[in-house]
Parts: structure tokens; sequence; C-alpha cells
């Protein structure tokens, strides 16, 4: 770290009666200059003010009588150019390394950008070593070299593209919500909810030093990492009637797909006096549409560097998405549409079977590369809480996917089994009727129709952006035999 | 679940054919009618219109000709007033029941509300039955007796008053953040780092029939529960400048105090940049302020239910936090006052020592009942990442803690040891040098002064709300020996 303006005298209690009146301007220049965001540098309509900008140097390019730099504080992915005399030009001045800068905002003579900051100073903050920084200036690395440096992968274009995407659809995603007067609650990580019993659980206690000796269990019971907040979000549109959660959930699976995450984030709503599956699909289709169109209008540089440099063309395949109405097909014409396909499946449709990846991705072609609703499992699929269509032979549940191209499955919902008396006989069956009494009890207190769904939402942020890897879509991605930092 | 009206005829296939035009009308006026939210019902500015409200039963007056109800389906505290045909009145339309009412929204006679719905039809749609609820009707029931039924509690007064503040301060704390341009990051839930080896961790491990053999980790390290986003924070300030996260933390105290969780949610913010605690202290006392104003105007009722009926007077105590700046006073100027009060501490104050619950609420009382700041701990208190102040010979670190009226620590600060070498040293003294290379490395690669701070959620709520404990102020609260639904 150092002043790198090399003729400014060492600072010392004697500084003012030593030092040039140049100095003394530029040191008021930095002491008075308005602090200010690359962002709001670039947005800047009127030029010519002094302003002190801090971030991180993207390039350096030295000239004769001037040096360019571009400067970048993760306010937005376009850069802010900085023009300075030669002369402020120092060894550390380098990629990567943190600067400190006055000067003048001038309109810049290049049309690639409005303004351009006339340096006065420039102070090296924090240096960077480009030999052992493992970014190169001016290289597009690829997404799979950069996730090796979890600590550093923010500082590069794509990633914190990415990120700045992230933080905005959540924005967007909490406004759709509660513009549409839903109340968001924080359901809880741990819970003593095995969820039933579906495997893939994390389990939860103190770690060896903390526990009790005459308690097994920390909190008297078993208790795991959520895998859904529906459960408690059924307790709360008991209340509020229309209630969110978007919060992480939790998978023990032991998979490295593209597409599947230990910790991932999930945006669930549930919402009473919902009778049917229409109300659920308008409720995802709107919040899928709002959202996308947020992200696409409020970070139209960030989502352009996806879709030109990491999946090109991808647009293409949203924007349909957004103008036309999603499909809606029955599981039973899935099936139907599946068996009369020509294509060799691994695993052949068979109804009363599971919906495998290969099928999901030959619906969602076939329904023309758009998303689609498939309605209506087979009763038996499905988990106890699904509401019960009582129809025969084909015996079905109101449960709801929605699929979309490149992930596949991005939401699941359905209506809730709200009639008591069909709630604890399939619960008794299971053998769960004590277990969730508590669940029995909203259907015995003011019971009253309701479903509710849940997206994924590093799979949303996939879909949206052409993102091939569900770990490039979350700040720190968490999958069996790797948990970094 | 029955059509409350008794003379309307069954529904059958021939039902057009058999039934009176009053009726039709009535099914018709059901069909058509907009579907409405008490609270916008109460807002209505423009009487006579046919809507349809959906809710719960909160009280029932039956009269010689008419009966009265007031309904509730969570978008507000106030019900809306229902007057009734006493003919419209049935056994099951209880305390606690759902209905489904259709009729005209009329200016109410009653100058406690502006309007009333004017009932056609009346559909009990889920009974309750009072003699097995919890809750009685018009009964104040104490918070520590609801806080019994975690799955209905939210049914109450009280709790769904809490619950719609909470998710209000949550979409405040968002707005203050992405209004000054912070980035919002979903900091990990799962993590490698045991944070300084603090004790009180949750660990994480699949359950015991998921267990892979050749290793005895899921992540092949082993795992556990964040207790503060700070260290992933301090990653994203080097790429955004400004970041904050909003999540659930966790400690797995053994502790069943009024003021600790097991799992409790912070704010946490890092703002790189930064160079004093005065700035740390800004955002903290402006985050608490804006929070509350944002609050208070927005949920009125809901807030002056806690400040009339749960904590009388409290309101009197919150004003002046937020008219006034928070007091600052340094750790020693802490431990001086202390010193030279006459109070009998059952922990004496000394230099050196953490401040334990009684120092904070005696400092508190002593500047006046209102927010205080103390600044610049003593070195050897604060974690590895605390910036050295280089003092001496009271040797401290650029540490804040903030202490508020009845709740004692609400947030906790500090700036970040930026300098390598500093960091290198101390990392090294504890034998931590290698665990946290990466985090040396943030130092390596562009570091610039920086800090942070976090503001425990429920406390805020606490905090403002006057509640006594903090298992009120959270959905579904977790502690030792307690993880309900």
């Amino acid at each position: 770290m150092s002043l790198t303006l090399q003729r400014i005298p060492a600072f010392s209690s004697s500084l003012f009666c030593r030092c040039s009146s140049k100095f003394l301007d530029r040191l008021c220049s930095r002491m008075i200059s308005k602090k200010m965001r690359v962002s709001d540098a670039l947005a800047c309509k009127e030029t010519g003010s002094d302003v002190r900008i801090q971030g991180w140097v993207r390039s350096v390019r030295p000239q004769k009588d001037n040096l360019f730099l571009h400067l970048n504080d993760g306010s937005s992915l376009q850069p802010l150019q900085v023009v300075a005399s030669s002369q402020l030009n120092t060894r550390d001045l380098t990629f990567g390394c943190a600067v400190d800068i006055t000067g003048t905002l001038e309109k810049s003579p290049n049309k690639r950008q409005n303004v351009e900051l006339q340096a006065q100073s420039i102070k090296v903050v924090g240096e960077c070593n480009p030999m052992d920084f493992p970014f190169k200036i001016k290289e597009r690395h690829p997404l799979e070299y950069i996730r090796q440096f979890p600590h550093l992968r923010c500082r590069t274009n794509a990633f914190s593209s990415m990120l700045r995407i992230r933080s905005e659809a959540t924005a967007a995603i909490q406004s759709f919500f509660r513009d549409h007067g839903y109340v968001q609650i924080h359901t809880p990580v741990i819970t003593s909810n095995d969820c039933e019993g579906a495997g893939e659980l994390f389990q939860v206690e103190p770690t060896g030093d903390k526990k009790d000796s005459d308690d097994p269990h920390f909190f008297s019971v078993p208790a795991y990492l959520t895998v859904s907040g529906q459960l408690h979000l059924e307790v709360m549109a008991g209340a509020f009637s229309a209630v969110y959660t978007f919060g992480p959930t939790f998978r023990a699976e032991n998979s490295q797909s593209r597409r599947h995450l230990a910790e991932f984030y999930m945006v669930e709503a549930e919402i009473a006096f919902t009778e049917s599956l229409d109300d659920l699909m308008k409720v995802m289709e709107d919040l899928f549409k709002a959202a996308t169109e947020h992200v696409f209008s409020n970070c139209t540089e960030d989502v352009e560097l996806f879709h030109k440099h990491v999946a090109p063309g991808h647009r293409e395949q949203v924007d349909p998405m957004l103008n036309r109405k999603f499909n809606v097909i029955s599981y039973t014409e899935a099936i139907d549409i599946l068996k009369s396909s020509s294509q060799n499946f691994t695993f052949s449709p068979e109804w009363g079977r599971d919906l495998q990846t290969e099928h999901e991705k030959f619906l969602v072609k076939h329904c023309g590369n758009t998303p689609v609703f498939v309605v209506n499992y087979p009763y038996e699929l499905k988990p106890f809480y699904a509401r019960d269509n009582q129809d025969h032979p084909r015996h079905t549940a109101a449960a709801v996917d929605l699929l979309v191209p490149g992930v596949g499955e991005l939401c699941g919902g359905s209506l809730r089994e709200e009639r008591l008396q069909l709630l604890t006989q399939r619960l008794s069956q299971a053998g769960l009727e004590d277990t969730y009494a508590w669940y029995l009890q909203l259907r015995e207190f003011g019971s009253v129709p309701h479903g509710g769904f849940g997206m994924g939402f590093e799979r949303y942020l996939q879909c949206i952006l052409g993102l091939n890897n569900i770990k490039d879509a979350i700040p720190f991605a968490r999958f069996s035999h790797s948990c970094q930092l």
C-alpha cells in the first residue's frame, strides 16, 4: 500500500508547511470528494463533479502520456474507465489490486461509455500479485475453472453477474408475494418431522463435547434439516390465508449431478381457500413470469453476459416462455404421449410409475420446448398430504409438477387433503397417526381446502440464464464430498 | 361442512328446475362475486359491491333478528363485521370455524369500522368444536399459554400480529439494504468452518442408513451449522463492496433463557473500504431506525396490540430511541462507569473481562435507557479477525457492540484485520494458518479495509415490541430439549 503519486511528500506531522499547494488541493479533494459507486458514476448525467471511487482494477493500459484503467466495485458489470497521467502509474497498479481514486467525472469521447473518471490521485489500497492470482487479465475463464476458487470466484465477471442476478431475483420474488398479500414465514431449518420417512435426511446434534449425558438428543428427539417448509406453511395458511417462505432446504443425496445440491434454496407458497390446481398453476406461472421480467429488465447487462457468452442463444428459448401460456397435460396424457413416441427410453413409461428425467425432457420437447404442467399423478406415488381425487379406475391425487426446458422439474405442488376423515385413514395406514396428530388437528379446527407448491431457486436461475451446472447458481455449493469454506 | 342456509335444496343434477329464483340469485352471486381479503374490504371506500370473503370466525353474536360475526382472514388484526339474518345461523357456526361468505359491503352504522358485510349466504367450510379448541372466544390468553400450541398459536391475535410484523420487518430490512446498493448473499447454512473452535456447534451428518462406509463424513470433512455468515460475507465484500445476508444461524447452547434460541435469524452486513467504526455504527443505527419506522407506520394496529396489551407503556421507551442519536462509549469508559457505580455486581467489572448481562443492563440504564454502542474492546477478548488497534498499554481491537434496553446485546461488529502480516501472525499463534489459508488469500489479492456487523432479528423484535421472551418472536422456536413440529 502506498500513495502512488510519487511526487507527494511523505505524510508527516509537519505536512502542511512542507507540501506544495498542488498537493494540498489533491489532499482536500480526496477529503471532500463525494464517495460514489461505479454504477452511479456510469449513470451520472452531470459531468464535472469531483468524486472519490473505490474498487478493484480490472485492466491496466499504460500509454505514452496517459494511463487507462477499468475500475469495478461490484455495483455493475460494466467498469468505469479511468484516465490518468502516466505519472500516476506504479508497479503495484495491477489487475486485481484495490484502489482509491479521486478525480473528476467527465464526458467520455469513447461512445461505449457516457462518462470517464479523470484521475487526480490513485492510491493502491491492496496489492495483487498477478502471478499468484488465479484469474488472468481479460481472459474469460470457464465456469468449471473458477469453481475451484470458491473464495475468489465472485471477482470474475460471470460469477459476480450471477450473484447480482440472484440478489435481484430474490427481491423480485419477495415483492411478488408481498404485493399479492402473502405473509412471509421463516419456516424452521431444524425440524423433528422426518417428512414421512423419506430418507435422504441430515441429522443434527451438537459436536461431541457438547453432548448431554442424560439425554441422547439435544432437542430430546431426533432432529433433522428440513427438506421442505410445507407442513409449517400449512399451519400458517390456516391463519393468514396466503403465506410463503424462501430459504435453504437440504437433501443428503449422494449425487454429484448438475441439478442437485445438498443445500439449496426453495420458494414455497401455501394458499388457503384454494379448490383447484388451476389456481395453484396460475400462481406458479405468474411468479415465474413476473420474477423473470423483473430480472431481465433490472439486470440487463448481467443477463446478457449469460445469454451471449455462457449460453449463446438462450434468450431465444426463454422469451417464448414469457410470452406464451404454459401448457397443461395430465399425467395420464403424459404417459400416453410417451408410450406412443418412437423414442427408446431406458425406463419404459408405464401408468403408475414415476416420470424419469428422460421422460420429462421428452415431454418438454413434445410441448414445443416451453414449460409444461403435468397434473393429477397416481395417488400411490404421492405423499400422504396430497388430496385424493377419488377417481377410478385410475386413482389419482391433485398434484402438479412444472417441467421446464433444460432443467426438468422446476416446481412441485398439490392440493392438500383437508378432509379429516380421509387424512386420518391414510395416516393410520402408514402408522403415522400419532406422529402427525398436530397435523390432523389443523383439519379439526376450521379446516379449509388449500394447496401449495415449491420452486427450486437455483433451478430457476439455471432455467432463465442457461446455466448448465447448478453449482454455478449458488454462492457456496454443498454436495456430497464437498463443503468448501 | 354444510350449506348453512337451511332452506336451500340439496344440490343435484336437476338443481336448476327445482330451486327458487331467490336461491339462483344467491348461487350466481357466489359465483360472480369478487373474492376480497378482509384488509381490502376494511379499506374499501365504495360500498354497495358484491363480494365473497373467506376466513375464520372470531366471534358470533346472535340476536333476535340479526346475527353478528367477526371475520378474520389473517390480512389484518381488525376483523370484518358481518351482519346476517338470524336465519343464516347454524349450530356449526362457532368461534374458530372457517367460512365462505358472500354479500354486500355496506357503510357501517358503527363508528368502530368503515364498512360491514351484509351477508347473503354463509357457508361453514370447516367446523371447529369450541370445546376442543384450546383458545376461547374473546379471551386474551397469555403468551406462555399459547406457546404450548405451536401449530395453532398463529390463530391468536397476539401471535398473528407478531408474525405480520416480522414479515413486514423482514421486507423493511431487505429494502434498506437494497436501496443502499447492497447485494444480498445467501451465505451457507452448512459450513466446514468451525469458526475458531468456538464450541456450541451443531454437527451435520446424514441419518444412519445413508452413511457411506468408505468416508466417515458425507462432505468428506466435518460439517457444522453456521454460527455466522461473516467469513463468507467477507469473501463477497471483496467483490461487491457492500453485501448482506439475512438468514438462520445456530448455537448448540444448553440454555432456556428468554434471550437465546438454538436457531435464530441474523441480519449481517459487510462493507468494504470502511476504515472507521463510526461508519459501521451509522449503518447499524440507520438500519434500526429505518426498519422500526417502517414497521410502526405499516403495522400500526399490530404494533399497538403489543404496546397496549403485551407491554403497556413500551412505545414510550422506543420512541426516544428513534428520535435521539445512539450513545457511544468506549469499553474502557464502560468499565470505569461500572467500577464507580455503587451497584453490587455478581461479576465484578474488570478491564480485560467480558461485559456480563448485568453490566450491559446497567450501562443502558446509565445512558438514559437508550441504545448505547460500546467500542474498542480488549484485543484478547476478540476473535482473530477483529482489527488490531495497535494501542497500548491497554491493547484493544476495533470491535463494537450495540446494547439496547430490555434485551442487552442487539448487534456485534468489528473492523476486520485486512493487513496480511498481522492476520498471518495471529492465525499462526492460534495454529490456524492452514485452516484459514483461503481467508488469508483474501488479504493477498486486493485487500481492503472493511468491517461488518450482525443484528439478532428476534432480539430486534423483542426490543421494539417489548416481548419478554424470544420464543414469542419466531414462528417455530427451537431450544434445548424442544423442537416441536
